[in-house]
């Protein structure tokens, strides 16, 4: 949750001018994403989010964002759209930055997550995965196994800060998982941040997904390993497996996965945690004092690892 | 800016069907005010401000706020008015804390003041003042004398931290405004928070006065030189006398000021700046460690401060 950037009415007014959306009424900061400056934008059409780029997304992977939006919301999934300037243009800049215009997407996220929205989560993943199938543009992602290890570099000599014994305990996982990382599985355009807070919903039915500021090309199982750990535990740590299974479920109506793809669920999932667990810690060690954003708990992470790490099979999910 | 309070969707859907504002359609926390959560409630039937009183704002004190704004909406002026649930009531509660619903303003404040902003802030706030004199509650300045002391001795063994020979220079003053502070000026309702923050334009007419959550009884003058402060000086310090003539003279259209109240304007404008000293400095010395506001920088009101100590008389203003 985050407003980095203080835009001018000025410059909004003018930037908003070079689109066919109506005249700004009002412009506030909204605390939603932590990676740009987002602001609830009102025309006298409608509602939009404003969204200004920051430091820590690359300018290059911008498009790729945006086109993919484009794209999945072209194919009736239900992602903001990035409007067009009267140029033709959806990347334009502002403030210095890159800047785009979405469409505003109605709904709330769920605070207390049901295992209803966890079906319908996996659904939406599942037509994601393919609605993405054909997207042409490519995206490396840069939090993969070089990345984790570059995140364990900059964090091992304070890591024991947090808890005792953490560095030697991550660095132990990061061999094991680089041994043991499944090659093989289907690929394709991942989500990768499918948090709660990046999913609204209406009256219990899913009607929205945003933030797409992490999607990359990997492994398609393993964002259900991410969602696995965003959606499937309880405060007390915890897996819940009426939710597990739920979200499988819901991801496999619409996507089959192999039995590869089940067989790799523990270590995806293990993965993933490791790196929720890396890039925490490394905000929690770095983050400036008097920062905006309060750090979230890295030790969350590390319950979750460590429940994967002890799984025997893919059956420990409910499956 | 800040949201404290993440409240639930299902929360709020109960919360909201109290009213006859339509269902739900979306809630978003908006980064406006330091002192309360503030959403942006987006219904089926349009959008709205809902507001978490949090620890700063006295829960005695909600009242007086919220039939003020409601009471100076009702004279016609551009302010938020408070939404009546159906039980008739506009202070309710909600996540175990005061909450109100009221209505939300179009416009956007200005990040570059002009000059005509100035003016048009000066008629508002004799406007503020005329509509209030009838408003039957009242309410103590809680930041006046006694107050600024107070925050004096909180902050007075760290204040060299900020700047060398500050604690000294900060008592003197206390002492000299202590000494000379005007008893027998016209008093009423002041909004004693008027920056420009708090003040939105739409195509550079004032269209709204927010945040009423510092009002009191005070000397109406005061608040003159509240906004002098808040409107009139550039980003190098320096007062912008054809700002502060047009706020004065904005004002006086509306209100016609008495000769004290002009001749105690220096001494008002130093009691503000020493005000707006005293709070940033304590928020300087006492905000915790990632906390999500960051605090503001007390410095510059202490050339404020500086500038309206030597000055001889209100012609230094402009007027």
């Amino acid at each position: 949750m985050a407003v980095y950037t203080e835009v001018s009415d000025d410059e909004v007014e003018k930037f908003v001018a070079a689109y066919d959306i109506g005249a700004v009424v009002a412009l506030k900061g909204i605390a939603e994403g932590v990676e740009n400056s987002n602001y609830l934008l009102q025309t006298d059409r409608g509602l939009y989010i404003l969204t200004l780029y920051e430091k820590r997304v690359a300018k290059a992977d911008v498009p790729f964002f945006l086109g993919l939006m484009e794209h999945a919301a072209a194919k009736g999934l239900p992602c903001p759209t990035p409007i067009a300037a009267r140029d033709g243009k959806t990347l334009r800049e502002l403030h210095k930055r890159p800047a785009a215009i979405i469409s505003f997407l109605r709904g709330m996220w769920p605070k207390r997550v049901l295992v209803t929205h966890c079906s319908q989560v996996g659904e939406a993943l599942a037509r994601l995965h393919l609605a993405a199938a054909d997207f042409p543009m490519r995206r490396a992602n840069a939090l993969a196994l070089p990345g984790w290890k570059q995140l364990y570099q900059s964090c091992r000599a304070r890591a024991d800060e947090v808890q005792p014994g953490l560095a030697e305990e991550l660095g132990r996982e990061l061999e094991e998982l680089a041994a043991r990382w499944p090659r093989d599985l289907p690929e394709g355009v991942i989500h990768a941040d499918l948090f709660p807070d990046n999913v609204f919903f209406m009256n219990d039915k899913l009607s929205g997904i945003i933030d797409f500021y992490f999607a990359c090309n990997e492994a398609l199982a393993y964002d259900l390993g991410i969602c696995l750990n965003a959606w499937c535990f309880e405060k007390d740590g915890a897996l819940n497996a009426t939710k597990a299974r739920a979200l499988v479920r819901g991801y496999r109506k619409t996507r089959p996965v192999t039995a590869e793809e089940i067989e790799a669920l523990p270590i995806l999932a293990r993965g993933s945690a490791l790196r929720f667990l890396l890039t925490r810690l490394y905000d929690w060690l770095h983050h400036p004092a008097g920062a905006f954003v309060q750090p979230k708990d890295p030790l969350e992470y590390l319950k979750k690892l460590r429940f994967h790490r002890s799984v025997k099979s893919a059956s420990a999910y409910g499956l």
